[in-house]
């Protein structure tokens, strides 16, 4: 990061995967190089630090353990991520989910009413995406007569250490065709995903800098919301870059 | 059907499933009253008939020997089918494709170079259309400097007897969005699909009429190509109209 670019800045808001560690593996990932002096940096240079995430596969606390273990200076208090926004939006809109996400996520709904589910909550599911499981959400969401997606981000897809991983957007993208609907996006891109980080900095967004590894929803949502944003070439930038050289 | 609509008709294209009859469960299907009568009558009037569809479950021989067994009147060359077209573009652009397609339509692949493929072929694979296997067909095309998708149709959903299914479109825009790409779609309602179908029976399209349960893909498909069509009120016509009556 040059300097010209922190002018004015007050607060970094730090995308996780593909910037600070590339997920999968035996591990759960691998830290990219730089990534853990670079925290320890931003932290001991005074400036405020919010991570900003669309991880959908663990709770809040189990990924931050995991970051925490690869060497990270972490805590929960400084992630923010989709699940703890969709529940709030669960309970305002008195919406009752059927849930198609990764088993790890499923405790943080653990107090959300999910009888006779009037609305589908999708996010980055991996395995769990079997046939049967899109077509259960599909079969909710075409019986209902206001049908409700709420989708946990809409990244096309992420970098694993084994290779490139399709993202919850895809999926999103499958039932929305397939009910004539649109997702409500909870997360990245979407502003309030953003100035929930920004709140919790308390600081405003000219005063922010954004720096992730997708240039839709991390460096395109942060500029859209008034933001800064500086997109680094590790993550999926690197691997797309691979592929457009070869 | 009304006479008016037949007037100066020469020939009849039939949508199978949804029309004929609803697929699914341990007998393969159950056919719709009075629709074996129709094609026995339609026959009989002297009218031209092909039977144009967009299943991609079984190979032509295997489909056209379940509708038999459910007593239909019905041979291999009168059905124009998705994959006897894909296999011949394969050819002619020299494309080795990945399949992602359901096992019973593998066969007909069987004289295709599949080796270090250059293009993705993706049909309704049902049970097949797994996050590994959706994955598998995701790296082939993302690593691709020219990435095809040949898509056997773009439907939304079908009706099996147990409730509604997610057809081949909803995977094939996964795969469009995951990869910002466009997949060409072969098969209803792709305009040299339907004129296969005319070939087929020598005449024009101001001659023929389509009959079909989905207004996109059979109904705007043939009007398009310059055709009548009828929506008829089975198949998947008959279960959205039941939800929007709820």
């Amino acid at each position: 990061m040059a300097g010209a670019v922190l002018e004015g800045a007050e607060g970094v808001l730090l995308d996780i995967s593909g910037v600070l560690y590339d997920s999968g593996g035996d591990g759960g990932g691998v830290p990219i190089p730089g990534s853990r002096e670079a925290v320890r940096k931003i932290k001991a240079s005074g400036l405020k630090l919010q991570f900003c995430t669309n991880e959908t596969q663990a709770t809040r606390d189990k990924f931050v353990k995991k970051l925490q273990h690869l060497g990270f200076d972490i805590a929960v208090n400084e992630v923010t991520a989709p699940a703890p926004a969709v529940c709030r939006i669960l309970k305002e809109r008195k919406l009752r989910p059927h849930l198609l996400v990764h088993d790890d996520l499923i405790p943080k709904f653990a107090d959300i009413d999910k009888t006779n589910p009037n609305c589908v909550v999708i996010g980055d599911a991996a395995d769990n995406f079997s046939y049967k499981n899109l077509n259960d959400a599909f079969q909710i969401l075409i019986s209902l007569e206001n049908p409700v997606l709420l989708s946990l981000g809409r990244g096309r897809y992420y970098k694993e250490t084994d290779g490139l991983k399709l993202d919850v957007g895809a999926y999103m993208k499958a039932l929305e065709y397939a009910c004539d609907i649109q997702a409500e996006v909870v997360g990245k891109p979407a502003k309030m995903f953003f100035q929930s980080a920004l709140t919790e900095m308390g600081i405003e967004p000219h005063q922010a800098i954004m720096i992730g590894d997708d240039i839709v929803n991390d460096v395109g949502g942060a500029q859209q919301c008034g933001m800064r944003a500086v997109q680094v070439r590790t993550g999926k930038y690197s691997r797309v870059a691979e592929y457009m050289a070869a």
